[in-house]
């Protein structure tokens, strides 16, 4: 058996990037690019040329593959050839190399030897007319078939030196045969790459978690989609682009919890968000106490006025009251006692969900009714997830449900919440979640930080997953935060928002710097919003309310804060102070950020900038204006003296600002 | 659209070992063992397992798959699992993993822990039941049928905890579960594994390469094979198993080359044997002035008597008179001019080799020509092939030979000569090259030894590439040994022996130290053996035969030193003493190597013995026994003084000893 492409002798390897070989696609927004890397070498000294092609494939029907486009490769060291392949529209896209073996480039080559060695060439001469006639008989413009013609018989008609030596250097030339080169016998490369694009606030989003119900200004009064709607301004004030709501369905009634996660709530008590479904529907339906689908409607369109989108919390899971319960009873293990199997983490018993069972026989069905659940949010404008626990969720469904989806409507966007082992989060990036949460809540020191983010943004795991740092959330009220003042809300604002272009907050627990746990020990916040309604003075003087109120203008006012490229850490001989840049690829944005780490002390330290990183001169000064209390620095060399007092401002924010 | 198995919950992913994610081959030889790993895990807490399922694949027919066998996977960190895939046969090997979510396991878990907690486990253990009767139903002997009814029977009549405790620890029903666990979901890893095994001599061998032509004792006379087979108890002496005789076929004489390359011969000189067929005949040919088929049959069966074998060397490539060229013109590239076009790198050209066209349109008649070269030699008994220049042949040629070969006789082993750049080289690997030519011949200082041995040792190229070390070739005469007089010739034969396990000299031009280039900046040799007949004194008083005598017996004793594992470095404080250990997986064979660099000068140093990786106690003496003088060293701890002169041994080998 011979292999149908015996006579393409160029070999294509190791293209990238690619995730796991080419199974799932790599990440990127609109506006952005692809820089696509590949081994390609053949046997002997023949000159080699290829090209990289690539297509959207979001229209594509059986019949109707979108055409190829291609942009050159240009070879670099060790057989390695690049290209850049643009992404000017979101969706998924396609892309493969394909090369050749280009008589005419080694003859051109070859030619220029010969006659430098003076050797006859009359023979060679010949040869190259036949391979420009051979162009002329591919050329499809007339005109591009008369000047090679032309070329042929020139070189036919004067066999000299001179008329090779034209030849060689003729950019016309070299451009028609570049153009009309043999593919005939061209190698396809065996791997393919996959891109999804996503649109721009995939990868750069600011985002605001509230409970709608604890929005109403009448102190003890059940917050509504109105309420919320007045809640937008203070939001939008501060800078945030997505809202984001804790479920907003009806609330399970059987096992309901009460007031800090007790096993048994009061008459009156609100329960939790999460326990999703009750006699007054389920996953399609709005708390009662919430409002309408027209005050749904009002409040999407208030946010888009505020420049801001809402997002919404899908947590597939079931309140035992839910309708699903009664009218698919078979998409629930049942027990053999007749009771459906709640959820459990042995001796653990959560009798107030009901998880899926993505082992049913009717998995179909339950998959696209679920599938169908973002498919009626989306429909009434809902363009942004945030997915509750997917890991507990079977894989195969995500990869089906988010691709269904993305064909519909490529500007979703879907937050992964799924704080568990790095494998079953990166997996689930790869699967399709658009952003992802992160351990960043947990990484506090220096050594911490560097490796987290190094990880994040400098290891294969960034072409696919993208990290949103969210400092606290009603989950995660971390040990830092109860024990750390305001100046660690300071910090760890900071170091979330200009450390990672996605990152979010939960309200307005943050801003007022909210510390109290419902224990010692544990992360859960006392008196947690999770099970009932909490108004607060959104005015209090401790808010750092001015603080995120800037950073998120900074954020938008500096590009290089806006993707997770370019990110360096500097040495510092204070371990309390990391320091570390964000720039742009062309240095016409330059930002150098130093933190104290330590929301008790004073700490100073001599910083070692990396000046190369920056494209700072040794010997010449720079100056670097402080973005947040706008004081002016003049440096000159590496090692330079910093000192930050948490209690004042627990960094600098410096914009590196190089003479010309 | 839903995926077939859209109801297997577990995911595997990241399968190793792969090449280019499993498109070739790992290599391993006979006896050795592949480690798998594999990353898996599943949505929420459910327990899981897997296997590694593998089989030979030489025998496959249409119809006839062979059997999967398999081996169980074991648990590690980050969802690691892994597995022993073990290699008795040679041949082809392909695996894959398949995993389920096992419920048996994830209730016989949280049963414990609701009988530690003192729940209510009435239904928990007839779920149990039901459990066991489903496994009851798939087993296959009546007599684990009634074990598991038993298991069934007793939870469900005894319905506490002790009952529920002992199903827990049982290990009877854990065998038979596990045995019978349903698989009816299971997930078939999408990657397969593929590895090749190979004999052993694949993986050790000790290579000399001799010119027939030069072995008559008569001077001057043209060598014959029985001439060879006189010559092979000289080498069999100094332990080498591999004969390798560069080409025997008849030699063109149309531009034959003169002696010392020169462009013309005078009458009666030789030519060289890569210049193949003439009028007498062409790769299935041999040259008559070396013999017939019969002295052919008669030194394959006298090198075997001395426990060596014959290797041919095989040159895709043909000179003028080739019989090749008027029956197959269109094998070769045609000039307009009427002539074929002759072996070019412009300006220098090579009038007496016509290389074949890969691109011809009888490129299937030229590829089953070529392949029937080996056919030919390996039906006469050859079962090693040194390739020259193979990377000046197409690449899917390679692949489809190779693989057609190994299909009829998986004992073949091909090395690669290929001076090429590291793809090109390691893609000849991947196609199925057995061993490969190195860079080992200019790899001199400390650091690029360390550099280039880990790079081959430790990376993903260990996987495929076999390097084969020669400290010359008749091509290469390397400055080092031209100028580093004995010495070097020592210590470049002890690096190669001792940091490879396969390993070759060009002899008799070796071990009598032969250094003389044909002028000043060659690699050529002076006189060299390609162009015409040498003659030597196997006695000579400087001959380093002893030293090589010694050092393969060194290498046949110690396992160590029979493959690339274990290999590490040892910091010294000279730079031009290097230091490193060789040892098997449990210490029963540990080796410590010191080489002097530097051939003209005495040097000393401290080294620090990395005592971990040989497994020596800190605080307890240590005995060295030098392997090349019978010394004896007592050492203690990590740090020891060595000091080594050049000319009268360049090198300690130590057999580590330690104390029980």
């Amino acid at each position: 058996m011979f292999p149908p492409s015996g006579r393409s002798r160029v070999v294509v390897e190791d293209l990238q990037p690619l995730v796991d070989g080419g199974r799932f696609p790599v990440k990127r927004t609109v506006g952005e690019f692809v820089h696509v890397c590949v081994r390609m070498f053949t046997d002997g000294h023949d000159v080699i040329a290829g090209v990289i092609q690539y297509r959207f494939t979001a229209s594509r029907k059986p019949g109707s593959n979108p055409v190829w486009q291609a942009v050159p490769l240009t070879a670099g060291d060790n057989d390695l050839w690049s290209g850049i392949v643009p992404l000017p529209q979101a969706g998924p896209l396609e892309f493969q190399v394909v090369a050749w073996v280009d008589h005419f480039l080694s003859w051109r080559r070859d030619l220029s030897k010969r006659i430098d060695a003076g050797q006859d060439i009359r023979v060679d001469l010949e040869i190259g007319a036949r391979l420009i006639d051979a162009a002329g008989s591919r050329a499809a413009e007339i005109a591009d078939q008369h000047a090679l013609a032309r070329w042929a018989g020139h070189i036919r008609l004067n066999q000299t030196a001179e008329a090779g030596r034209e030849a060689c250097e003729s950019n016309e030339l070299l451009t028609l045969m570049t153009h009309y080169a043999d593919r005939s016998l061209a190698t396809v490369s065996e791997q393919k790459g996959l891109v999804f694009v996503d649109r721009e606030r995939a990868g750069f989003s600011a985002w605001y978690e509230a409970f709608p119900r604890s929005c109403s200004s009448i102190p003890g009064q059940h917050g509504t989609l109105r309420d919320v709607i007045d809640f937008l301004p203070y939001v939008a004030s501060m800078g945030f682009d997505v809202l984001y709501l804790p479920p907003i369905h009806p609330v399970g009634t059987t096992h309901r919890k009460g007031r800090n996660n007790a096993p048994a709530c009061e008459p009156g008590e609100v329960g939790s968000p999460w326990a999703i479904g009750s006699t007054e529907g389920g996953h399609k339906s709005i708390h009662p106490q919430l409002g309408s689908f027209d005050d749904f409607a009002a409040l999407v369109k208030a946010a888009h006025g505020h420049r801001m989108e809402l997002a919404l919390d899908i947590a597939f899971q079931c309140a035992p009251d839910h309708p699903y319960v009664k009218q698919h009873p078979d998409w629930f293990r049942q027990r053999p006692d007749g009771t459906i199997q709640y959820a459990e983490n042995p001796p653990k018993k959560y009798q107030d969900i009901y998880p899926f069972d993505f082992e049913c026989e009717d998995w179909q069905g339950l998959w696209t009714e679920l599938k169908s659940i973002f498919e009626f949010w989306a429909e009434r404008g809902v363009r942004i997830f945030r997915v509750d626990n997917p890991h507990t969720k079977a894989f195969p469904f995500w990869e089906w449900c988010l691709a269904e989806l993305k064909a519909s409507y490529p500007d979703l966007i879907f937050l992964s919440e799924a704080f568990t082992r790095p494998a079953v989060r990166y997996r689930l990036a790869k699967l399709g979640f658009t952003q992802s949460y992160t351990y960043f809540a947990w990484r506090n020191t220096r050594a911490e930080l560097e490796e987290y983010l190094t990880h994040l943004s400098q290891t294969p795991v960034a072409e696919y997953f993208r990290p949103n740092f969210w400092p606290n959330t009603p989950d995660i009220l971390t040990e830092a935060l109860q024990t750390g003042g305001r100046a660690a809300f300071m910090s760890r604002l900071i170091l979330a928002a200009t450390l990672c272009p996605n990152y979010g907050i939960y309200g307005p627990a943050y801003e007022l710097c909210e510390h109290l746990p419902v224990k010692h020990g544990s992360e859960e916040y006392l008196n947690s919003e999770k099970y009932e309604i909490r108004q607060r003075d959104l005015n209090a003087s401790h808010s750092i309310r001015p603080l995120i109120t800037q950073i998120n203008a900074i954020r938008r006012a500096h590009p290089s804060l806006q993707n997770l490229r370019h990110l360096k850490f500097h040495t510092t001989d204070n371990h309390q102070i990391l320091s570390y840049s964000r720039r742009v690829a062309d240095q016409s944005d330059r930002l150098l950020i130093v933190v104290n780490l330590d929301p008790h002390r004073t700490h100073h330290c001599w910083i070692s900038v990396d000046l190369n990183e920056l494209g700072i001169p040794e010997d010449r000064p720079y100056e670097l204006r402080d973005l947040l209390t706008g004081r002016s620095y003049q440096w000159t060399g590496s090692r330079n003296f910093v000192e930050l007092r948490p209690h004042e401002m627990p960094a600098h924010l410096f914009e590196v600002m190089v003479p010309q």
